[in-house]
């Protein structure tokens, strides 16, 4: 499958009919978002794009918020997923905190109208299915700033925690409005860049919480 | 003028009635904007918000695209004018550094939602309007850049300034998502911690262009 959004290895399984149907429709719903905006986005432009009916496409979803909800979820999950398998493969806590970093930027790159996605259409959802992403990204952001706090115990180091975790999200993040493969090298140079500003940042302080 | 997006001071001037009434027109599509997305948003929302006719706002632009033009001209055009007043206070190459993040964190800060538009839209405009908008965003690319370069070259630094510009850029935007005033404390408190992080970075490179 030459998609660059996966369904496979998430909850929804990879498999079946049903779920490559739906991986192609998230597909699609991804690049519609990014183009048009949440609230500017209709199921019928979705309907344009899949080449699937109306009633085709709510077969797979009830709302557009659903929609949104299942993106964010799955993008969520198997970023998670890929970093711990990553993790696996080292101890060493500044070694650990670089993997985060590659791994946020290897997958996020690889899927740029996604990153779009997410960060744009951060605060959309509301009610339950807005909570079960907000509890997903907190994990995640926490994944972070345990990385950032056990280096931190390690290196004797001091600053206020939180702004600096989020300092580094917006180095990763930010990125998806400059990114340019052929001025700046591939992921993993763009990691190793972000990773040593941040970290000889951390490192040399002295003062702060 | 309660509004925290005052017209004050730019190319429109600032006492005329029309001036006035298009400043405020400019603060009700700014949190259209920000509440439904560019694609999203509509002149009858407008109209609704800010309680003028169809006809009585065309006569102040005449688009949906001049509209987000005139905003984002604004925003770029008034945040460098208060920079290079603030710059006139210094002359130490580091210090200059901090007030371009001081300045851009104040004022940004101070107009959230306008930081959101500006951040979510920036590629939503093409021809003649989307052109000069982003020869403004590169002018203020260039302020920060250069004031990256001075400070190298005074402390002999390597490091790539591309990927080192754009990550002070990432630190100080995605703020628009996370900042809390009473956790992360005012404009000028996190200016420092992201001034910290971002100088301490750069000062401890060694290698790297």
């Amino acid at each position: 499958m030459a998609s660059t959004y996966s369904m496979a290895s998430t909850s929804f399984g990879a498999n079946s009919r049903f779920d490559r149907q739906l991986s192609r429709i998230l597909n699609h719903a991804t690049a519609i978002f990014c183009e048009k905006g949440y609230e500017g986005a209709s199921i019928r432009d979705l309907s344009r794009a899949s080449g699937l009916s109306l009633a085709g496409l709510y077969y797979y979803f009830q709302s557009k918020d659903e929609l949104l909800y299942l993106i964010q979820k799955h993008l969520f999950t198997s970023v998670m997923e890929r970093l711990k398998e990553n993790l696996k493969t080292a101890a060493d806590p500044e070694k650990r905190l670089r993997i985060f970093i590659s791994n946020h930027l290897a997958y996020f790159l690889a899927r740029p109208k996604a990153m779009k996605v997410l960060s744009h259409e951060d605060d959309v959802l509301k009610g339950a299915l807005g909570a079960e992403i907000r509890t997903l990204k907190r994990q995640y952001y926490h994944c972070c700033a345990d990385l950032v706090e056990e280096l931190k115990l390690t290196k004797k180091l001091k600053f206020k925690s939180r702004a600096v975790v989020l300092c580094l999200f917006g180095m990763m993040n930010w990125i998806h409005t400059w990114y340019n493969p052929r001025v700046d090298g591939d992921a993993a140079t763009v990691a190793r860049e972000i990773g040593n500003v941040f970290l000889r940042g951390i490192y040399a302080s002295t003062s702060g919480r």
